[in-house]
């Protein structure tokens, strides 16, 4: 058997500490998978001393994960520690400096530095493999980045926040409020105690700018990115949805259009018979459409520690079963050099249908006002509807229009007309709908 | 950049055309992203003058698979041309022999010969690479043999079979006879002028022989596969299973139990909230449930000429981004040494829910009858209830049952008793109900 593989890990919280425990558990059935063994022979973490319930025995101690890097005899550096600055970021760079591969699940490392520590990598004939970084334990960057070779994708999107689904699964199941589903999500470990994060939508942007950068070819832009949370969905938008027969699900979606690439983070409207739609609770989904492929869905576990230790595992084993330096396979599908820049496509420009709820004062001519302003703007309308699901004051009505395909331009500007009207009850609600292809 | 990686094509049919004319047209992408040129230097096919609308300049001309493999200056032998047997067979096992990696898309060849072609492949130092022999477009053997190392699989299950699924789509939502469906796959190629291959499961099985050695370290046993078709699903079964909450699919499932592993093919009713419930049409699935990963499920194009490629064409990438013998990466997960001998479990031995639908003589009793015939075998029921959507004889009604989960052989004990007591009325319809975890 050949020599083992020898890996440093940085970072021993919940993902670290299942990696350690699989390679310990499984040490002889991976060393005959991969053709080697895979040893820790050096870790960092925090705090020497916390009980993980993992042994360190036979692996090296480093107080700081750079000195790590930089010293430590081994040949993969596992980046487990999370944040897009240091140590993470200086710790990955000097062992992609001295050749060595790096294995992250660090998204916002990437999204943040992905361009210079590809193109590092690339110079010092390192792998860079960051598949726990996106989805968790589904294989998507494998997929894109070697499966999908030859193919031009058109469009990647997804559910690829655990927490906000959970959310809008238990707001439509139960009928409960956004901010009831909220805390059950916080009180099972779900969400955090500061949930702004993942219910605004940065989580999904990081997560939908590396996807971007790996399908379209182009530099990762992080900042480029329409973001839309979901803490203004209520339950009369996921009642109305579900009448109309559609689901809401917070996607990230990148699409290639002619005026460059949308990327963008927001509650959508997904019909109900497709099969996103049926992706429930924590669970994630990606969805990648491609030229000679054709559709591919992968719906997986997002987050926890065993998903996400199986992906690094997977990152790990690739460079096991290869020999030292044999592989070439840049970290975003193409060197960074063949790597284009990224030709933003403004919100304005999005084409798609829209569902629009107004809340209206209960009076004659609403209707035709409504109609008009929406006629005005060229929007061709598939239905519009007096809801009355929902309770409403005396004095006011739910009206729900859903759009043919049309652009966000003419939607702002039809519902900035009707607010002009000065008939409005609070404030409008407009929801992007997102359709499958061939649905 | 490095030396081209010199293919030799052998099948130019759908498939094979398909990958020509993607080569030929996304030659200088495919050169950046896999760091050389990708050429094919040799072909083969029935017949040499056939138009089939690509180029085969540049590319020698051999009359026969065998002396290609044998004979012509390349590094990966691609082998499209279907059929367990020679010449595919003898193609394969000669350009082994020679080191050369090989790339393949049949199913057949690989569930007949695929352990031999394996130890073959070992013992020469090359890469057997067979993405598209299972569900076309899905990265479904990639995700097994790579993404999830060191995972234990418990469960694999998918739709492997757009003609099946395209039929029973098609009886559903239309309400229309398995003949009428089947001739309508027929006539619009999705079904062969003679369908037994596809309708009675033994694609599937072939499929399935593949993915159950990959999943489960075990040799292939492709005639150990319990197999059940399609073709006496009739509408009352798919109606009743709608109103049940459930939908019927021809599934194949290799599961992991105490007495070895099942391989079963059959219609089987999934829950209707489910996801894998929602793939219609000739779209395949495939759900791989690991202890480390979870629960995957991949959706994607089962079939056609460019889903294939692509798959094809992803093999062909990995070979192109490695140096030549500097991977290993066993074809079926480890080493043939290591592969387990496989040990059948008896379908008379599987556990789960069982959906029964009989026909009985109208006559006061029948019902005591039936739930004591069920009790007497220790079967406990879900539901037990008289289903009068279809329009039965006046002496006629039918009676459906869905049982907790039970054993196959109490349920066939249960319902020949129930046979013996002359009241049934045409043959009895058992189906088997599969659940994804955590449903």
């Amino acid at each position: 058997m050949a020599e083992a593989l020898k890996l440093g890990v940085a970072g021993l919280g919940t993902v670290g500490a299942s990696l350690m425990r699989i390679l310990a558990e499984r040490r002889e059935s991976l060393a005959t998978t991969c053709g080697r063994p895979i040893e820790v022979v050096a870790v960092t973490a925090r705090s020497r001393g916390k009980d993980r319930g993992i042994s360190l025995d036979g692996a090296k101690w480093f107080d700081d994960a750079v000195s790590l890097a930089r010293e430590a005899d081994i040949d993969v550096f596992v980046e487990l520690m999370g944040g897009a600055e240091d140590p993470a970021y200086s710790a990955v760079k000097a062992a992609l400096a001295r050749g060595l591969h790096v294995v992250t699940a660090n998204k916002a490392l990437l999204a943040a530095h992905g361009m210079e520590l590809a193109a590092l990598a690339e110079e010092n004939g390192a792998l860079l493999n960051y598949e726990a970084a996106v989805a968790g334990g589904i294989p998507v960057i494998k997929a894109i980045r070697e499966s999908m070779t030859g193919n031009t994708i058109s469009r990647v999107y997804g559910i690829m926040n655990g927490t906000c689904n959970y959310i809008l699964t238990r707001m439509e199941k139960e009928g409960l409020t956004f901010e009831a589903c909220l805390k059950e999500a916080q009180r099972l470990g779900y969400a955090e105690a500061d949930p702004t994060f993942d219910i605004e939508g940065n989580d999904t942007a990081h997560k939908l700018a590396i996807l971007t950068s790996l399908a379209f070819g182009t530099a990762i832009a992080p900042d480029d990115i329409y973001l839309e949370g979901i803490s203004n969905i209520s339950i009369e938008d996921i009642q109305a949805a579900a009448d109309l027969g559609y689901r809401i699900k917070l996607l990230g979606v990148a699409q290639r259009t002619e005026s460059g690439i949308e990327q963008r983070v927001h509650p959508t409207m997904v019909p109900q018979n497709s099969v996103i739609a049926q992706v429930d609770g924590v669970t994630n989904a990606v969805a990648i459409e491609a030229d000679i492929l054709g559709e591919l869905l992968m719906v997986g576990p997002g987050a926890g520690g065993n998903a996400t230790a199986s992906a690094v595992l997977g990152d790990i084993a690739d460079i096991a079963k290869s020999r030292p330096g044999a592989q070439r396979v840049p970290a975003f599908g193409q060197p960074t050099s063949a790597l284009r820049p990224y030709r933003r496509a403004q919100i304005q420009n999005h084409e798609g249908g829209y569902f629009i709820r107004l809340k209206v004062q209960d009076r004659t001519g609403v209707f035709a006002s409504i109609a008009t302003a929406m006629a005005r703007n060229e929007i061709s309308l598939e239905s519009i509807m007096q809801h009355s699901k929902q309770p409403t004051d005396e004095q006011a009505q739910t009206i729900i229009l859903v759009t043919h395909a049309t652009h966000e331009e003419q939607v702002r500007k039809a519902v900035s007309a009707i607010r002009g009207e000065g008939y409005l009850v609070g404030e409008p609600q407009v929801i992007r709908i997102e359709r499958p292809k061939d649905n």
